[in-house]
């Protein structure tokens, strides 16, 4: 019998096939090929390609825009928003539009071509972290921008057009739908239990046991009870935050080691399947911070999302999340061979100069 | 420079990319084969291959689950949703769930094997729409039901898993997000200016007219000024009514004309694209039916849809919908051959009996 499960998170149902017998290997899809490494803009030495980078972590002394940098952003060179502008709402009252003011930038993971966060060691997964709170917050001090969207698009059928390991961030003046909606929600219930919903959630999680994928000192992967796609993975850290800006340095590594050890488990079980990450936090907007709560949601992109689930937040998943957490917790962990951040390419592969 | 614009039925903000020229020819995609004729279970004398039927338009006397038929409703022989069951919602607070029961039924809209809705005679069509309607009003009956979705996948990379020509229902015992979302928003509008939204977005269409694609008597069918999607276009009746129950007889053709003549435009312009189209109404429980307005939302599948749509309800479209109107106004007549009912081959194409 298929069963209707309600997140509480959002408010959405969801149907659960828990009757069809689904394994990782029924959802066989096309080997995407990596692209050509020559032409790629975001190997060493093709700084030139992109435009000037805001930020890098690079050995001290060396020159910007220039080969040697472990991570590095740059402006988005399509950007679907941009920086110049004036925040002027106008339009008739059913037609309101503004000018398209954001930011879109581009962060370079790793120099390696063909790897992804879920490879890589937990040292350079953390400084990804690193890079995304410093321009996370650095956006925050422009007050033109309410909202904040870090998100990672990986294979081509996930909407990724470069395969080098790259990330995104789209700084906006309006908050999505989605976090409008979550916000209410997570106020809700705040008001009828002076508690935060997601840590009710995760302490319910954690004493079920069924769903939950992964968890470290500070941060618990899991597969939420509604999942809408087969897979789907929140990564949630323990410490009560609504903003992912209140990250802390100590708290880096863990989530690194939570989030690399979760990709890393979809691509052991499901064979690297695109999929798509979304950090969800609280709006810039200084508001009281005790009902939200920040995290990452992974979204495996196996099944072709069909007319209704669009039109209608409604969604089925052919595979239930504890059938999904069981093969998740038992993949076999990172070997020591790319777990080791010694023997990564990381520091042996020089790019075209 | 790109504009944010926001959508007054739902609440969501856009990015309409206006700066960059896009043609309907940038959305090249691999052509979708036709599947084999004689495997398909919805052909004339494959009756005995889908479930028993639950309605068919068939000649006065021809026996059920027998070739003849012009329009054949079926159990979905793979439903998401079991007719047997007893609502019963259970489980803890966060975790409440219920038996998955509903109706998930199949319309074969046709016995042509390769055709579509935007190609076949209006008359064909008024019977497809005619269907619609009782299967929407006969479940209605069934106290368990809250909410019918009646939608239409096209191609397979909007999820359609049999080309020939059909249609689906789903009865829900519950209420889909997004109409609860749009359910809210009307009722906040008709609080504030006693006034129904939907009536006043399509008045303010029709006075601007230029995302305007087709008008007949009884329907407009428009590009939503902040439309999601490339080519996304909206069927709506002038009349007010909440629900599509409500649709009259006297409406279906002029229902079926607007309909079929927006998908063909669609068709012409963009090269017989993949879409879905979703009808939107009330929900079946009695309310006040002054705020709500039904309508069909077609939605093209041209582009990837990435990561951060996915999370957030945000959606980027690179066409901006004035253009998209433009180029389907312009869109040449369906062909006088297509167009008429005596030469379809409805009539003259015989199963395999």
């Amino acid at each position: 019998m298929p069963e209707l499960r309600r997140d509480a998170i959002s408010g959405r149902w969801v149907i659960i096939a828990t009757d069809r017998a689904t394994r990782p290997t029924d959802f066989v899809r096309p080997k995407e090929g990596v692209q050509d490494r020559d032409r790629c803009p975001f190997c060493w030495g093709k700084e030139f390609e992109t435009p000037p980078e805001i930020l890098a972590l690079r050995p001290a002394g060396s020159p910007p825009n220039t080969p040697g940098w472990e991570v590095r952003v740059v402006p988005n060179k399509f950007p679907a928003l941009r920086i110049e502008g004036v925040l002027a709402p106008a339009g008739a009252p059913l037609f309101e539009h503004m000018e398209g003011v954001g930011a879109h930038e581009v962060i370079v993971e790793t120099p390696e071509h063909e790897t992804h966060l879920g490879l890589l060691p937990p040292e350079q997964v953390a400084k990804v972290l690193w890079v995304y709170r410093e321009r996370y917050l650095d956006l925050d001090r422009d007050p033109r921008f309410r909202y904040a969207l870090l998100f990672r698009n990986h294979g081509r059928s996930a909407g990724a057009s470069l395969s080098h390991p790259h990330s995104q961030l789209i700084a906006l003046p309006v908050l999505p739908r989605r976090a409008e909606e979550e916000l209410e929600v997570a106020r809700g219930y705040f008001a009828d239990h002076a508690r935060c919903l997601y840590c009710d959630v995760l302490a319910a999680e954690q004493r079920a046991g069924d769903r939950v994928v992964y968890e470290n000192e500070d941060f618990v992967a899991y597969e939420p009870y509604a999942s809408r796609f087969p897979y789907e993975t929140w990564v949630v850290p323990k410490r009560h935050a609504a903003s992912f800006g209140e990250l802390r340095d100590e708290e880096l590594l863990e989530a690194a080691d939570a989030l690399r050890t979760t990709l890393w488990k979809l691509h052991a079980v499901l064979d690297n399947p695109p999929y798509n990450f979304i950090v969800h936090t609280a709006p810039y907007d200084a508001f009281p911070g005790h009902f939200y709560h920040w995290h990452i949601e992974i979204m495996p992109r196996l099944t072709q999302v069909a007319g209704f689930e669009w039109g209608t937040g409604f969604y089925i998943n052919v595979v239930p999340p504890e059938e999904a957490a069981r093969q998740l917790r038992a993949a076999e962990p990172l070997p020591a061979l790319l777990a080791s951040p010694e023997t990564s390419s990381l520091h042996g592969e020089v790019g075209g100069e």
